[in-house]
């Protein structure tokens, strides 16, 4: 994998940049939907594609439960499993362990959990997390991390800091295939201190990029936005820098203005499967009743392939009967604005206005907010 | 709506057709899947196009209640509503009012009942009917029918039959639109005497087309089978007949001979969404874990789009992961089977060699059953 800065921003530290992969090349910064067990849910990936994805996150430990990445490496890999010709970035299934499994164990070695799915008993370390990936085929991979459970004390997140550390070292030397791009993950929960013992332990070992973890749940806004500034300082310049699980659109913006590159979240897919749509001025709530006759559609101007035909009375009508139409349809909508919203961001860097780019963004959500209290009075 | 009869087949009473209807032509014997709610269940209706479907059902009794016919017009019609541009058939309400309703009861102005949905009391009558398919835009409408239950008795059936003959009368004084294209259905159970009785009533009235209803569930197949190849019988041969709610692939072979040359069906959706593909050579059932590693599409040799990207171990795992796109894959997959099997049984008829077509059909399946057995022995 090669990255190359195209150009900086004059305002910020956001940048322009190209990640060649195996899989194609793409600009950053990018939005990668999540397709949790090899598909991006309620779409096709010709569906993703039209609506402008460019390359997908797919999890580790949801793909080693079920169907088993044995399964996948034999019948060519994930992309051919899917059907999905772009790049696919894997996670390290470290943070599942901590999400969705009830029981963890983490010792040097690893970690110890049990299936969401039947409670059989699993080990994942530092070696099995590269060996997954590499049966998968990802473009990009991660080194398996400690998430620290939102909360945890600084004795706890230390400790968890140096197993990441050494776990990543470990990642590094169990690397078999060099044309899969490797990124370490730094922990450290909101203790700045820790940031930049992680930041600098994972640059000392090397990486092909840096993602930065743990702070998808559970964190005040504030406080996430002060630990990712900060950790970024520590990481160099030349390398992708990717804030994991994160975020809504106004996050994304205020993150790519701190340099961040990659982004994932299951926002965009999940709220749409919730009936969440997301617009330039704002979230848009299908089910609400003002929606019952409104014969237009999600965005006057939007370009996807829901917004050119459905009006939001028929969107509304498959939501609240619970049409699988319905979840299609929405989420081939959201994933338009992230789309929409990063290739926004990317012309905006490549223009030099990105100031206003985000000032325009902002406002337009304002304006909303005040025409919706005038027509509530 | 105009009906053009190409060609008669030599060997059965099959004839190959044509229907010329407000939005476009389409060839007969022709398979109508179903779009209960405005929507084909987990298809997109470009989906649907792909995968040869010409022509939709949707239910007059699920519309009226849930977004309510009312909207629907407002908003342009159905066919606007749903973007969905070919030729829509709507059902006239009678069935579900005894298959899904809770408590009916039935008066010589219409039947009252209770919504599936929230219990409240409706009432639908031969005019409401014909109003609401009117309010839709459907382009070949029904008159109501009062479906008796399995079961019945000749008395009741008999009543049944001359309501149904009433509200056709009713629904024929009643039409507005003469574009849009009107059948009647004809009722009277298992009683070959009965069937004649409304057969012969409906026709004395003069409908556009005619269906054959109230043989869609509990019956057996031979005696479905003689009704209506009796009843067909008693039905003008220049106008098309419709058999509602039928069937299998076998059914709808079975009744083409008889010169049936409408059908509808949720056999093919409904089966897809929980995990049975048609095959030629019979159903496959993708949760079978003689399919976990099967690197093979569902059918070698069929063009759509599941099988031209997805393997049976791809789909198995959705399925099983309870993926959405599990029923997309898998509607497709079925809804081509269907429409692929109804143009192979046109070609037939053009070409004067359907009972060939036939023998071949039920060869395969013979085939293969063998097959299976030697497998498992």
């Amino acid at each position: 994998m090669k990255f190359i800065i195209k150009k900086n921003c004059t305002s910020s530290r956001a940048r322009l940049g190209e990640l060649v992969t195996n899989h194609g090349t793409i600009e950053t910064p990018v939005f990668m939907p999540v397709g949790t067990l090899g598909s991006i849910k309620a779409v096709t990936p010709e569906e993703a594609r039209d609506a402008g994805v460019e390359i997908i996150l797919a999890n580790t430990y949801h793909l080693y439960l079920r169907p088993g990445h044995a399964l996948i490496e034999r019948l060519g890999g994930l992309h051919r499993f899917m059907n999905w010709p772009g790049p696919i970035l894997t996670d390290s299934g470290g943070f599942q362990t901590l999400s969705l499994s009830k029981l963890r164990t983490i010792s040097p070695e690893g970690v110890t959990f049990r299936s969401h799915l039947d409670g059989s008993t699993h080990f994942l370390g530092p070696a099995k997390a590269m060996e997954i990936q590499r049966s998968l085929g990802a473009d990009i991979t991660m080194t398996l991390d400690e998430c620290a459970p939102a909360g945890a004390s600084h004795d706890y997140v230390r400790n968890s800091v140096r197993l990441t550390e050494q776990w990543a070292r470990r990642g590094l030397e169990q690397r078999k295939d060099e044309s899969q791009a490797l990124f370490g993950i730094v922990q450290g929960g909101i203790y700045p201190d820790l940031r930049e013992l992680s930041a600098r332990g994972l640059v000392r070992l090397g990486f092909d990029g840096y993602a930065i973890g743990g702070l998808a749940i559970g964190e005040d806004t504030r406080i996430r936005e002060q630990i990712v500034r900060l950790t970024r300082e520590f990481l160099p310049d030349e390398k992708p820098a990717y804030l994991m699980g994160v975020g809504t659109p106004e996050d994304i913006i205020e993150s790519v203005k701190m340099g961040l590159d990659m982004f994932d979240c299951v926002l965009p897919t999940r709220g749409a499967r919730n009936g969440m749509l997301f617009t330039k001025t704002g979230k848009l709530i299908i089910k609400n009743s003002r929606y019952a006759q409104d014969d237009s559609p999600i965005e006057e101007d939007c370009g996807c392939y829901t917004c050119s035909r459905y009006s939001r009375a028929y969107l509304r009508h498959l939501y609240l009967s619970r049409e699988i139409l319905a979840s299609t349809l929405n989420t081939i909508h959201n994933l338009h604005y992230y789309s929409h919203l990063l290739s926004g961001i990317r012309q905006a860097i490549k223009e030099d206005r990105l100031a206003e780019f985000s000032h325009d963004f902002y406002a337009r959500r304002v304006e909303n907010r005040d025409q919706s209290e005038a027509e509530s009075l």
